[in-house]
């Protein structure tokens, strides 16, 4: 019983550093309910935990912190995807709730690494939250890393001689950078405000930081990934262009080559009485001759002009 | 009568928290005139709410606030269009009046909420003003998930196998976009201003926090869409010109293979005396059969470049 | 003699709120520096007055504030066209020293609005600075709709199914949103200078926060147009290409149709001895039958592809 | 020699108002050297005077001012070429120390101007630092406006029925205004740095304002001239496109009109026993007609959609 | 032992300027582990200092400065390929940590000048934080200068006449821009911080803001590199389309050209027995005249529009 368990903690005074842990899934509006009783979480808060999709953020009640974080995780079985949910927290002095939205951010080895850790329980609720933190940012650098793989791939596809259609496939990236930029770009300031406004117990400030560096480290991955990206979108567009037209130009010459014997031909072919070529001993040979040695002549040239 | 019912509330006194709500519709400027006197409005404020088209704003007059907040509505049975109007409001330390363009949002359902909210009631003006905020904003959530509704389907139908023109409707989404920017952007600094500069009662704060928040995400929402639309845009006109040129160079290439016939036929068609061939009793199968192998082979070759 | 109404002016004393106004249009330098001997003017902005083409920009100079507006005029009798002009104003505790360049922005109508409202007029020359200030802004507001309405039109015609080449239009309206932009957004910093540093009287101060709020409408108008124009030029250039391509292929279909009764009747017209059908008795409207039959059958498939 | 000109300068007293002025062009490591130990300038900005491409700057040290000015000259005989160099500066506050790097700023005119203006002259090293920063910006101003006539002969030559491939041109412009802007953008900071943290006698105050005026000036002109110009190459691709596209169509339907008598005459050059039309006495000039109708009546059909 | 040398630096006192300098090649975890006891090293710097690919950066641990500095490098041996690597350094008052990443940055050269320049080494630690700094960006501006040189040879490449694909040059620099921009665009802030926060001794100040001056240099010469390229991609694009439509219209003309005698000899090619020109004397040769006088017409006229 989670009003017991508080009521426990609180018994044992601030300094034995107890602190109580509720972890929900989904939750329904009635459930968290009855936790902001017990904890005195605010109406507004309790309303963005129950409803997913929210942006991350940190925000202060009294002495109650509220954050959510973004939890991504890369599914490169399927095409290339990225499933998002969120994490959000209720962090007090001596309580967090945290309310996970999405199925694939276990908390289990978050907690099992602390109760392991004497030195980070002891730092509480703060603690938590920056493991939670830190665990998700892990993730988004490693989904940073597969994305980076994903447009080296592209790249080679684009400029290898082979023909190949990547347009869908730099789109794809492309939406993607854009989620993990969402759900990266929102949680710089919050952190960078855990660490100016003196948010946590000041051991933990390190790590914060540390946390603000590697979201800034991913941030900057992705933006020079999107630089990229456009890049490469307007290089496969003119790859594209130049192939075809080069295509057309080759195809168009053969045509071109047919179209002189034809009308060579379509000459000889007419029905005059008087055509004294047509009464040559060697008029055919030397008329094919000549079809051929045009044909020749034409082929050379549109190879020195590289249409063929 | 408006002066009486300001007579009475001031009679009553500032402790008793009632204040006088008066509701306009488009008003002409000698209606508002009117009011100004009894409520002692800016006359450059009073101007601007006479007119249409304003920009989303917050400015202060002594002790009170004009405010000027877009309302949209998205109506998906036209083509997607979003409808734009605004609602005006000025508030006192006891009366609001609020004035509305456009014919989209009504202020009823709103009304209706304070009256049997006695608590929300309590906050006097600045709670209606918060109550019509979040609304707006609520519709501007709701059009943000519409219009990401729509670019997900022009999404799918730039990448299906099927060809479509969706230049229009990525042009239309684009449109959108922009003005659900111009009515969100302006509005959250006015957001911040009513928190930091203590504009409205201290409970109230959090709740236009909230409302800041909600037009963050919007905004962010928005952003994402609009860099997926200037992607979507140059990926569809890349689909374009690829698909044209696989067309292109199809048709050519049948082009190509009829040329071939007509050639050949020619030569035997000119009207030599000694064409040998002629006179050869299989000359004209072998001629025909010669005339299918050449087309078989070409299109054998084109077949395998992937040209027809 | 402006020397002379100087003197009468101090004479009278500052509680009189008796003021100079000299109006001058492109003086030449000798005019000015007789007036900046009157009026104490600094040479750096008796020098910038007198020539034209200065940016927006309010400076101060001891207690003589030196204001450059430009004045915008669209003349939609010849093709789309902003006029562009200044005006100067050196403001001073009892004089204005206006200087206009073009000769689209007379200042008569503000002189006699002046006149006739004595509250204004009792601001003195602030007043005066806040009248042409106000005209100008008027100016933009409606070159603003202008343009939002040549934007329209252009739209409509980008997307109507008749083919039209609406680049010059795209570019000249880009052009003219540059011009508006850059007579705009240099002015809303000092007309936030205005208010926030108190170079003017205090009951002015409302006026001027008006202008730079409809200076920030503009812009953001400006602002808004200007996306736009750049998704239009593009869908403008996708919607010719898809269109040429049409066109294109097309065309290419019916080059093919013809190529195959030219084949087929290539063959019958060769000159072998021994072509039995040539002798059978139906051999010609077979073939003739033949011919039909497979431009049907062609057309038959290009139509259903959509290429005729 | 200079150590005795500093002397006497030193000798005479501050209040003299006499300065010493050291102009050099390109020097040695060595010669620097010499006056640094005179003038006891720092070590790395001696560094950075010796070798050309410094980036435009103002640097403290001590109470010895650096300063590095980007000096253009636009080359309209040749090509559309901007040269560029450099002029550095060590202000002291009794002596001037100009290094020049490249050929085209003659600083004769600005000594002479100096020499003949005993009030500038009383400024002392600050004056010669105004001057020099004064002539680099009028260079500067003209520079934007031959761009700006470059520009404009572009847009004319893009959308003049006579076609022309303006790439290379717009590309060079592009070139130059980035040339310009480097030159421009980061010596707004030090202008105001001069003026703010007053580092110049109040005297020059206005004057350097004034600079910083005319660089903001330059600074939109160039921002404005770069939205221009991409919009130009974007129209200019849409032209060429356009055109192109016209050209295409226009052969195409060339090819189209002669294969229709081909195809005709093909069957009639037919060799079946029995083709009745072969005998009539008006099957000739009959069939030539038809041919006549069919190209005729093409030709207005391929009119009439533009095509030809 | 480094253990020793610590205790033998600390014994001399802080006045005797000695200090310990340890240099790591990519060390092992328990390594660094190591000295991270002797100096007290905080665990996430330690953490960081292992991993490579660290982004640019300057954290303060109580007394302690951790700083990353990206090393680059150009090969041009191979294609045109960026080599990067990472220099940490742990900054105490009398010690020095530095572990490299990547083979190409050596820090002997380092080590010798400063073993040869007492003055610099009496500044202790912050100088060699100060020449490995220096050294790196001088890289950078190397760099940069190579980078330009590829960009004016791709420049040249895409305005010669002759055809050439630069496209994926040009991608491949873009990136390689990215790229040194990630290296220089964080160090910036850390290099500013230094010198007004005071983190180095006072002497050292104008050495850290002469680097950072040489980053703000080369971020300003990658910056217009990087438009440069953006203009380029696209004028490239055009010059393809261009010539390609140039091409096609060539090959267009050529094809209709001999459309035109394919077309009059069919004619003649028909078997009506009444053609009075077949009879004809000079029917052959005035046919074949006609045939080359179209053909001449149609050439001049093609060549006359630029076709052919």
């Amino acid at each position: 019983d989670v009003a017991e368990a508080v009521r426990l903690v609180r018994a044992a005074g601030a300094g034995a550093g107890a602190f109580v842990w509720v972890g929900l899934h989904e939750p329904h509006a009635d459930e968290l309910a009855e936790l902001a009783t017990v904890f005195d979480l605010h109406k507004l808060a309790v309303e963005d935990a129950v409803h997913a999709h929210q942006r991350p953020k940190l925000e202060r009640y009294d002495d109650t912190l509220f954050s959510v974080v973004k939890t991504l995780r890369y599914r490169s079985d399927s095409s290339e995807v990225v499933e998002s949910g969120e994490i959000m927290a209720f962090i007090g002095p001596d309580f967090i709730v945290t309310v996970r939205h999405g199925e694939h951010f276990s908390l289990r080895p978050i907690r099992r690494a602390l109760e392991a850790d004497a030195e980070l329980l002891a730092q509480g609720p703060a603690g938590v939250l920056h493991a939670i933190a830190d665990r998700a940012v892990d993730d988004y650098l490693s989904i940073a890393d597969a994305l980076q793989e994903a447009l080296d791939e592209v790249e080679s596809s684009v400029f290898a001689p082979e023909r190949s259609n990547d347009v869908e496939r730099i789109y794809q990236l492309k939406r993607e950078l854009i989620e993990l930029k969402r759900a990266v770009a929102p949680l710089i300031q919050p952190m960078r405000d855990i660490v100016e406004r003196e948010l946590v117990p000041e051991e933990m400030s390190e790590y914060f930081r540390d946390v603000e560096d590697h979201l800034t480290r991913v941030k900057e991955h992705v933006e020079a990934c999107d630089e990229l990206l456009t890049s490469i979108l307007q290089a496969h567009l003119a790859q594209v262009t130049a192939a075809e037209s080069q295509d057309q130009r080759r195809m168009t010459a053969w045509v071109g080559l047919f179209a002189v014997p034809t009308a060579i031909a379509g000459i000889y072919g007419m029905n005059f009485d008087h055509m004294p070529e047509l009464n040559f001993r060697y008029g055919y040979p030397l008329t094919v001759l000549a079809i051929v040695g045009v044909c020749v002549f034409m082929w050379w040239r549109f190879r020195r002009n590289g249409w063929i």
